[in-house]
């Protein structure tokens, strides 16, 4: 409802300062809060997770007698915004651009705790599904994996273990929207063995090597048994590098690898998480169709 | 078998500007020749094309009295490339970081006419999978598709139309040596229908919307008929923005989309393409295994 009349047009000023500060892991550390650029993003935060969306920044032009905001595209979220308590404030572009390259006319600042989700807050349906990602390091990689999980209808997504901040913009921008479309957990590797067994989830290990003693179980053999695949799971993809160590390999349930058909010798991580969750949910489907 | 002794130590050169200019389309037409960049996309293009390379660009250490290769992982592809007459040159690390940010210490000249495939000269088996791209115009983009179709073990990539340039450094990078793994063809649009018509191929377009009178089949119905997933047939995907046109769809065999089950609202198209490829190719693998 609130909207600011008052237009932000020095991006000098103190407030400007300390959304642009947003960017880096100690100034969302200091301040608790986030920052979600562009229409889709923000949209997507608007709609999905008004509770979270303290701040509107939007652009507009003084071309008139009255600011303008300078889309009907942008003016869409604004409107949708005042469904909740979010505070809009109206910036010049210069003020906007400042703050971020990646806002095409519209930003907002987020509560990082409110996005928190904690394994009591979880509520998982009598099947879930989870995709799990150990060490992801890239920003760009665990924004790719959030998006493929979405689209797989995952239940949520657990970053296992040392991961990149999800609250970090290179994250959210890659994430499309779905950050704010499904619960991103975080959790310590033991944590994340033990809460699994405590819902009956197997643990699914998405790995090209498996161990001495263990050879992966080939994506398609795991397809070709429908009930298998669309069983309670949590598929748990290695670090961008690395993969998976041999002693977390030796936790899982099942191994299993994505074929190489052609002379590619791998597939990045962003890619395989898209191949094996979208196919696990594609043949757990079949048959509901 | 030549290497060149004399050091390349000079980034003002005139060979070096030559080389360094093959980053720009210009370059490229004006002299026939691209660049290769990083040890993955040369060590594949030694491997697998040796017929294209021309020269090798690789940097030496000059603390000791003979120059030496900086790493033995170089040192492996230099005499991988001694099986063919690739020139080798020695060269200052100023002069390669000048050429290239992304050389990681080596770099290849190839010969642009040699990489080019038409269609007289592609040789296609009993069964051809093709994947085929409309349009598609970002670098990044069209090197991933090209990944996932070597991944998937397509027999050759078609770009349709107007698209990025294969040759395109920036495609190369993303490709990951994929691009001398498979050949990729390029054809207008009436040319790649009429070639698919010859070999018998349908065409399946993946699109999400179809068209008023046609809507599309889901992939899960098509991959639960592994023979048909497994036909002979070449899968066309539309430009990142804008699809697939209606008059483009009008003359598919097939309209096949990828379902999204969570609250994501699309998949871009490397993924797209990934998904799509690899889940018809090990569809059309589960009878096989």
């Amino acid at each position: 409802m609130p909207i600011n009349a008052q237009i932000l047009d020095n991006p000098k000023s103190d407030r400007v300062r300390r959304i642009a500060d947003l960017v880096r892991d100690k100034g969302r550390e200091r301040s608790g809060r986030f920052l979600i650029e562009g229409p889709q993003a923000v949209r997507e935060a608007v709609t999905w997770r008004p509770d979270v969306v303290q701040d509107l920044y939007v652009e507009v032009s003084q071309a008139l007698e009255h600011p303008r905001i300078i889309s009907s595209t942008l003016e869409k979220i604004v409107d949708k915004s005042q469904d909740s308590t979010i505070y809009v404030h109206y910036c010049s572009g210069d003020v906007i651009r400042h703050i971020s390259k990646d806002a095409q006319g519209i930003l907002a600042v987020g509560n990082a705790r409110a996005m928190q989700c904690d394994t009591e807050d979880l509520k998982l349906g009598r099947k879930p599904h989870i995709a799990a990602f150990w060490q992801v390091r890239d920003p760009g990689n665990a924004g790719t994996v959030i998006r493929a999980a979405d689209a797989a209808g995952c239940d949520a997504v657990v970053f296992v273990d040392d991961c990149v901040d999800p609250l970090n913009p290179k994250v959210i921008r890659s994430t499309v929207g779905s950050l704010f479309h499904l619960p991103v957990l975080h959790m310590g590797t033991d944590e994340f063995f033990g809460w699994a067994k405590d819902h009956d989830m197997d643990v699914w290990a998405a790995d090209v090597y498996g161990t001495e003693d263990r050879r992966p179980e080939s994506l398609p053999q795991v397809l070709a048994d429908p009930a298998s695949a669309d069983e309670a799971k949590a598929v748990l993809f290695g670090n961008e590098a690395r993969g998976l160590e041999p002693e977390i390999l030796g936790k899982c349930d099942r191994i299993v690898s994505i074929p190489l058909y052609g002379k590619a010798e791998s597939l990045n991580l962003g890619t395989s998480a898209a191949v094996m969750l979208m196919s696990l949910a594609m043949s757990g489907h079949i048959e509901t169709m």
